[in-house]
């Protein structure tokens, strides 16, 4: 099954179900009124959701159209909850020699992650409005999960049976203040704006064998301004799904709804494969050529990130933006300062 | 005007206005379902809560109950975002010996931030469940606020009109955690459990002139097992409100219904006022007597926090909770895993 969310008015969208080949969406009416809504329900709106999955797939959904043609946001435009594990460790190797700092103390053993802004999503085409090219404005292709409820202190072995649904993110980062806020040890603020995901989030049985050992085992595409940058698979994570929502979940109970990210993708041999991520390259450049020569993204800048199934499929649809200057934020009149 | 909510079957609970002096409440019935979406629509809600809450205080109010008594969660059970700076310097002093860390670079001119779990809130007198007595558990007396939309780029001269609500927060570590998380870079998922709150939110005109600069001036007081602990004042951060939300704003929107904390209040004289965490008694006492020596909480102890007007009234109810160990999580059939 796979589902979206169409903006409209509401800051939490309109959920649809998507047919298997993104042509085709009907809106999820009567059975919950947007994605966040299904997921704290998950065990009565899931059967309810796959029967009109089955009806769109075989053309009996009565309602349905064009899915490419519909202003889609980010399947859910505000979470609970978003931790981004850092499980690849060829990334976290590349970022060491990056940006010169030690290896983090028992990375291979304990994952990384940190919690990121999630009331304010990004859809997969929409612009990504951000204060300064100053900063070091670079994109992460991830895999990300979206889980019901957790309780805390869920072991990983029963960890997986909690992940619902299945998605892409560009989870970008301003890389110029990433390591000033990295070197404080309180994680990031500035470094890390709103973050977007794939048109549809797709149930783990989408994935057929390629959903494996809490990992999702098929390379991301990623291209920048229309150039093919690298295609990783993201079945390398250091620690899979349930190990990081574990590690979420030691001292804490995570909320249905709660997203649960890879961290870029990266293989260890990335100068074959690329990287998903800029600031890799130019760890890349640093160590064969002595600096840094690629840039960061400019303002008009697209990034496009994709999967594709065994049959050469999207399995998630694109991912497919641009970078832009914020709009100042409104004057607000004397008396409320 | 002063709110809370009551805990009901709904994740959100129930907005009731609570009279000046804390012993009655009224449901806001009709006005907003809760405080989350009143805040999502403050300038319709505002003026039709300060009606109820002029009615309330006049004795005026149909179906107003004694407030005590009630099932009081915190004012907002669960928020889109939980933003908490360190603005007491002496406070970040004191842990660097605690924790013998080195000193943070630039943290005297640019506010420290972590973002923590904002899913799973608990009420002023709700049990804090915590997975071990090992983890070194810790409260933290601190000033929140609650704001309305903030847009990206808001700086620090318009940013005080945003803030709508303030309250006392316990801000709960667990420190033998802490400082292997700040190690990473990636800030704390494991040493933030979840963050209790003050029975009632006020709006700021209740707070008279101890609300100045964009800070709360006012001894907040700290008691542990029934004994006092400290009574720092909280008007001594280093950076204001107006400041912190400013930092928070530089790359994000922040959504009606932010909470930014104050971390933990801390006065330069901590041998006078005492503390209002352990983790800076035990930094005093390496400084005194080459060792730590107070003991973090065990299982059945017991903060109390609370503060009081000039005229010694309690302007936000007490938060008054006992820490226990979690319990296991639920079985999950096997077909999950």
């Amino acid at each position: 099954m796979k589902l979206a969310t169409l903006r409209d008015r509401s800051p939490d969208g309109q959920l649809v179900v998507v047919s298997r080949d993104l042509r085709r969406a009907v809106r999820a009416t009567g059975i919950a009124e947007n994605l966040r809504m299904a997921l704290e329900s998950w065990d009565q709106s899931e059967a309810r959701l796959r029967e009109l999955s089955e009806a769109l797939d075989s053309g009996g959904a009565e309602g349905a159209f064009e899915f490419a043609g519909a202003s889609i946001g980010p399947p859910l435009p505000r979470a609970w909850q978003w931790l981004d594990g850092s499980a690849f460790h060829s990334h976290g190797e590349l970022m060491e020699r990056a940006f010169k700092h030690a290896p983090i103390e028992g990375k291979l053993t304990r994952p990384l992650m940190y919690q990121g802004g999630s009331d304010d999503f990004l859809g997969p085409w929409e612009d990504m409005p951000l204060p300064s090219e100053g900063d070091g404005i670079d994109f992460e292709a991830e895999i990300a999960v979206i889980v019901d409820r957790v309780p805390m202190g869920t072991p990983a072995a029963e960890a997986l049976g909690h992940v619902k649904l299945v998605m892409l993110a560009n989870d970008a980062s301003l890389r110029s203040l990433a390591i000033v806020e990295m070197k404080t040890g309180f994680g990031w603020i500035h470094a890390k704006p709103a973050t977007s995901f794939s048109p549809v989030a797709v149930t783990p049985d989408e994935l057929g064998p390629a959903w494996r050992d809490g990992r999702l085992c098929l390379p991301v595409q990623v291209s920048w301004n229309g150039r093919k940058f690298g295609h990783p698979d993201a079945g390398a994570m250091g620690f899979g799904f349930h190990e990081l929502i574990a590690h979420a979940a030691y001292s804490r109970n995570l909320s249905a709804g709660t997203i649960i990210g890879s961290g870029t993708v990266s293989n260890p041999d990335y100068r074959v494969v690329g990287s998903a991520c800029i600031a890799e390259r130019r760890a890349i450049e640093i160590a064969d050529e002595g600096r840094p020569i690629t840039e960061y993204m400019r303002f008009g800048d697209r990034v496009r990130i994709e999967m594709f199934d065994a049959a050469g499929h999207t399995i998630f649809g694109a991912i497919d933006q641009k970078i832009v200057l914020k709009s100042a934020p409104p004057a607000r009149s004397s008396n409320h300062a």
